[in-house]
């Protein structure tokens, strides 16, 4: 336990999503330290971390090889200007990302997260279309509920309402379509029939707009923080075709999905059969232990540019920071060679069918997920048409109850997310949905009564 | 010296500013080791490293100190999800940031970098005038020469003419005042008239925009990447009267003069006489072993929303990260510890007098500088008539002349820019103004011939 002044959080640390109503007043939890799947807060109690930190602990708390990757290289160099110079601890995590990832997105750049490196892609594909001569065609098209980060630009594409609220957005560079969520498709619709739907959503959007305006579209594979929403079969795939039909960019941000979540280094062709044009990824990148994030863009794309005399003025002090690198490249070998990517293709199964399980609860009306990634919403009586998406406190109450039994989950409004470590074992996953059952069954009842 | 592919550099890592028609063709330095004020490259030559990596290697390379630290928090808890929860080392980082910044500037908003720091700072004050109801003042006034960072929105308010030439900005949220360079004054004129114009420049842009339009005024202490300008004494101060004078706020952007620089913790007080209402920073802040940044934002501006039911939909996975926070606060006790603000102090005078000293040199048109900050302007004929303001080639030559005398220096164009790590003795000062004496000497022989 380590001594701290309990102001000092209200007082000097301004948070993320801090909400002004209870600004100062707060009473947040002290993390202090972490070994595996779990977290020990200041009162020493230990929690399994049902969110692994955000999305991004993937090989677990405390892992020594990290800390020394870290430590040596900090020792050896800790810092260079990637504007002027390279290194190789560097130049070695960009080539071990390349070999990795799909295709021909070859082109590591490197940001200082999630945000960063949509911020980088978004400007890069308008950068590109300035020097092909098409400086009309910029608009991005996202989708609501998407998540994409929170710079100003990243923000502009990303679709959850309530963060559209007080923030200013670039809307001329921005259209949204609709939710992709088959729980909120048409009574009577069929799961084919809603695909088309989504696809033809999209595809009109790009003729409305006018393919000559549109530049990209971009999507998680599976929507995160709006719920993980993992669209229709098939939507991935023809969300391609009909981008490079009418020649807009495709941008695959796998800030959740990609090192592992699904059972893969990176989902989009792996998992959905999509070589995108760019993909953005950070979290899981170097399991969360030290910030890093990259855009990876494909040759085809650069190739339109070489040799042209133009400067792509964009990046960052921190882009492919040597120690950020090292513990990338660190992780990435704890994944390989404990066999992580097979652990969670083996226990997906196991994970994702306790999840549905949970279904049997009343006020649960839906779980979705995939690998290790999953959600649960509820609703007053268990029907779509009592949706509690606008019951903050649901969420917040089964935190609690799970909580009590040593489970951190991650409470999203009427929802609860898990997305472990990738490390947890098949006891654990089933000790992790035992406590979800538990903590939804009695706050429903504390619901009630 | 570390094997590694050399065409992994030009394959896989699309660097920051990547040039386009060099692209897959660079041979860049490999810089593979570091100790103290020294850098190694692969083939294991040694440099004094004149910019101390890119502004921010404060208390020099190789501290085992910094390294641990940063180990040990890893191995404790490598991290935590700040919208959530928070952990002792954040806040204690939060808490000795706001004890050394200006007045009521209490509240750090942690991010991952400058860019970032500078997007978050605008973001609310965007914010901030939604929430008061005047929603229509948004804009930002900054400078020609500015430099706040590569998101969208830090490059909107950036000012240095070549990075806007092939990319897309947010033009309807800025105004740029023309170069407050004293060098570019007309001829005959005052310093003190020249003042006079540059604060007529900014309220002039705040009468003529509206001051229900503007929101905020930006700058630099010291406008650092555009080369080092000092603005005349007393600009500052009769520039932030400007601002409170017609209820426009004022930021200032310490990523390159916080921690040292100038030999003080901030320099918008300590320096300059002002207490600003946001300070943004970065580089120093961890010593840049690790990416940070943060944006520090006074009561009186926070006091305005308490209690208002919005939230500031903005941050970052990685705000406040533990392992950030641990180099930070080991980086500041080493700058304590060791009496490096006052060594800065000490030694400034020397460095500064070294620097004046080269306008001897015939090509040198202007040096300028404070605290270990320093810049040397070059021009064909040492007359500020023939300024070589388009010619890469000088900037270039000295360098290479420099690092074959044992000095990495930062070529501007036709400047060349020192920031030395805080801890370099009157010895090395002496070695380093030496150095590149010969070097500009040597290069303009070279021009010549």
């Amino acid at each position: 336990m380590t001594a701290h002044n309990t102001n000092w959080d209200n007082e000097h640390f301004f948070h993320p999503w801090e909400g002004m109503e209870t600004l100062g007043q707060n009473d947040r939890a002290y993390i202090e330290g972490g070994e595996g799947i779990y977290v020990r807060n200041d009162r020493g109690e230990r929690l399994m971390d049902g969110p692994a930190g955000m999305w991004c602990v993937q090989v677990g708390y405390g892992r020594e090889e990290i800390a020394d990757a870290m430590a040596d290289q900090a020792r050896q160099l800790a810092y260079f200007s990637p504007f002027n110079n390279t290194s190789s601890i560097s130049t070695r995590f960009a080539h071990e990302i390349a070999r990795r990832a799909p295709g021909d997105l070859n082109n590591v750049f490197f940001t200082t997260g999630g945000s960063t490196a949509v911020d980088t892609a978004i400007r890069f594909v308008h950068f590109r279309n300035n020097l092909m001569g098409r400086p009309e065609k910029k608009i991005i098209i996202s989708r609501q509920k998407a998540y994409h980060g929170s710079t100003y630009l990243a923000a502009s594409v990303s679709g959850k309402e309530r963060d559209r609220l007080w923030l200013d957005k670039a809307d001329h560079l921005s259209h949204f379509l609709p939710n992709v969520n088959p729980l909120h498709r048409s009574d009577g619709q069929s799961i084919d029939a809603f695909l088309d739907e989504k696809i033809a959503d999209l595809e009109n959007a790009i003729l409305t707009l006018g393919a000559d305006k549109v530049a990209a579209f971009i999507a998680e594979p599976i929507l995160a923080s709006g719920g993980v929403i993992v669209p229709p079969k098939g939507y991935h795939k023809r969300c391609l075709e009909v981008c490079h039909r009418h020649d807009v960019l495709y941008i695959s941000d796998e800030v959740v999905t990609a090192f592992g979540r699904l059972g893969h280094w990176f989902a989009s062709e792996d998992v959905f059969g999509i070589q995108p044009d760019i993909i953005t990824c950070a979290k899981g990148m170097t399991s969360g232990y030290v910030p890093m994030g990259a855009a990876i863009v494909s040759d085809r794309l650069i190739a339109d540019l070489t040799g042209m005399g133009a400067t792509f003025s964009n990046g960052y002090t921190y882009s492919g920071h040597p120690v950020s690198a090292a513990a990338g490249l660190k992780s990435m070998e704890i994944i390989e060679r404990d066999g992580l990517l097979e652990h969670v293709q083996a226990l997906s199964p196991l994970f994702q069918e306790r999840l549905s399980s949970l279904q049997d609860i009343d006020i649960v009306v839906d779980t979705r997920g995939m690998g290790f990634m999953g959600c649960v919403e509820c609703s007053a009586d268990g029907s779509k048409d009592a949706l509690l998406d606008q019951d903050y406190a649901i969420g917040a109450l089964i935190d609690e109850e799970c909580q009590k039994r040593g489970l951190l989950v991650r409470p999203l409004i009427n929802m609860c997310v898990t997305s472990p470590p990738l490390i947890m074992s098949a006891d654990q996953i089933n000790q992790m949905f035992d406590i979800l059952e538990t903590g939804i069954k009695t706050a429903a009842d504390r619901r009630g009564a």
